[in-house]
């Protein structure tokens, strides 16, 4: 730990600096520290406070911290599980970021800190970091899509040995859900490091994993799409899926033209979560030939009214057909009741029932389970 | 503006869905907005505080803001330029971050809010931002480097058209300065926007830009390096060149062999800003027929002593040899010898003298003009 006056001497540099432009040396405090029992210490300088607590997806509610006589709140929690983690600070009735640390994630409208923990080499915590592995390469790209009249944007993972192999790889599609877009799953989703740290340990095969924009209206996420827009729920979610049907060729003729892809029925899948989860099961009715593993992360479409569409799903002998849903999700109801459906017909769907709800934890867990089923 | 029940309703549902991952519907407010005059308004719920003030780069010192009935504080600037600027509240002394606005630049370890505005078609403002015109790719890549012996990122814009077309393109490598990374330049540099906007209007050629990690121990920005370490200004800074300039046939020989490159002296540039201008200066020393276009932004290295390598430079007759430095930046002396050298000795290099100085603004600004001129 630094002495108050190293704080207060970074304060000063900081402010003086900001007529160069924002560049300070940091807090000086180190926060989140994690401690060899795997519990983690926070701590926010905030000297004219009365009241500071930590909100985080690591306990329920909202912890005290207690000042010290440098001004510097504190607050150690119980040891964790190897995780990715998300926090805020409440500063006096009011939400902020601790200033200590740069690793921030947005989800919609809402930006939390982040820090990833690991127990041990394999558990959930280990795969979302980043190791001394070869890395894939991650690309923003636009396509064109005749069928929505639209240039749009889409995240590629290409596996590492890509640049300067002549292989061709396998393809995920990975849809995000309502209020997301063609980052999500790169970004809260751990998308490269899980894809990474599975294919280096051998668990999955090397394959491309195509991120697209699932909100067939937006053509990119915010940032990347012309005005600064703030998402919301209600304009980042697509009711209607037929949108995304009947384009979705379009999204496969670029990255079939423009990447080394194996193609065909059992080098190509598609999964998503929530919205993207009902995408996918749609795609998967829409296409029964198309994709030889589909992934539904806590989102499905009914069965009813759709049972011969499901009959041709399942004629066409998918390698995989996989339900993830949380027993704490309003979407379990549907997810069983299709499992049901496909277990009185005969078809080998399976249900993978875990704990908690309808989060990117659970979602993260997903696709960590399902990338080591695909293409073998 | 929404009432005040709706922001309080907002806000109890964003604290409620905390247990489903920090999800809420953002705060109801809209901060910044961009007024018909170009001045700019803030809002800022924080019905407990005292005193809410705003600090940004569009004004010196800090704006006191105004509490109204409905505990949002206010502050309206006066009318702005075309720019993109940046800004944070500070809250009871507290610096914080603007829940309203999701977009947000991280320098070295400083998050601050930011917001583009432009007051006309090809002003500044309207180079940074994302307009409907064909957009290039972004890749986050991997390459070995034999001689640092070490598998290092870097960030590659393509322009539009490379996927599908089979043209060759001329390659600008751009460097970043102290603190910084590969993402540095595509992040706060807006180099994607600028150079998209630039080929879009004919003024650029469409161009290949390799933006490198300049700090030659480190293998990769903080979030995609082992370890979420957290950047300083000394553990980002390489304060010798050479590893850098005895390395860099390693990323070049990467790019020519993974893109389509249209290779040779007038077809190759590399500038950079700060530490990058200096390791740009010293790279055209020592490969003096390779850089056909150098740009030195608020970065160069001393002629004393360099005499004879400076004359194999402009021997080599390049098309560019161009400095950028602001009138306040401590390096405008040695911008200015080096100018003064030249011409003492007949070679044509170019002075361009902005205001302001060690900034941000002043690299996008030269980046935009540099470009520009390159492989005509």
């Amino acid at each position: 730990m630094k002495k108050l006056t190293a704080i207060i001497a970074a304060l000063t540099i900081g402010a003086a600096a900001w007529g160069q432009q924002a560049l300070g040396p940091g807090t000086g405090l180190v926060s989140p520290e994690i401690n060899p029992d795997h519990s983690v210490t926070f701590r926010l300088f905030a000297p004219k406070a009365v009241k500071v607590q930590v909100t985080g997806d690591f306990m329920q509610g909202n912890a005290e911290m207690t000042e010290g006589k440098d001004g510097v709140w504190t607050f150690t929690t119980k040891p964790l599980e190897g995780e990715l983690y998300s926090y805020s600070f409440i500063v006096d009735g009011m939400r902020t970021m601790d200033p200590s640390n740069i690793y921030r994630n947005r989800d919609v409208a809402t930006w939390t800190n982040i820090f990833t923990l690991s127990a041990e080499q394999g558990d959930k915590g280990w795969y979302y970091e980043v190791h001394d592995v070869p890395h894939g390469t991650v690309s923003h790209v636009w396509y064109d899509s005749p069928t929505l009249e639209a240039n749009r944007r889409l995240t590629v993972y290409t596996p590492a040995g890509y640049e300067g192999g002549k292989a061709k790889y396998p393809v995920l599609y990975l849809l995000h859900g309502s209020g997301g877009d063609e980052d999500a799953w790169s970004d809260l989703g751990r998308t490269v490091q899980i894809m990474d740290n599975l294919i280096a340990e051998g668990k999955a095969k090397p394959m491309i994993v195509v991120m697209p924009n699932g909100v067939w209206f937006n053509k990119a996420a915010p940032g990347a799409a012309v005005n600064m827009f703030q998402p919301t729920f209600a304009n980042s979610r697509s009711q209607s899926t037929i949108e995304v049907e009947n384009s979705f060729p379009d999204i496969m003729n670029f990255i079939e033209k423009n990447y080394r892809v194996a193609k065909g029925y059992s080098n190509t899948a598609v999964a998503g979560l929530s919205m993207g989860g009902r995408q996918s099961c749609m795609l998967s009715l829409h296409y029964p030939g198309k994709f030889g593993y589909v992934g539904l992360f806590s989102g499905v479409a009914v069965h009813e009214g759709n049972e011969a569409a499901f009959d041709a799903v399942f004629a066409a002998k998918p390698r995989l057909y996989w339900i993830g849903c949380g027993k704490d999700d309003g979407i379990m109801v549907n997810s069983r009741k299709l499992k049901a459906f496909c277990d009185e017909r005969g078809y080998p769907a399976t249900l993978y029932e875990s704990e908690g709800g309808h989060i990117w934890r659970n979602w993260r867990v997903y696709l960590t389970i399902f990338a080591q089923q695909l293409f073998r």
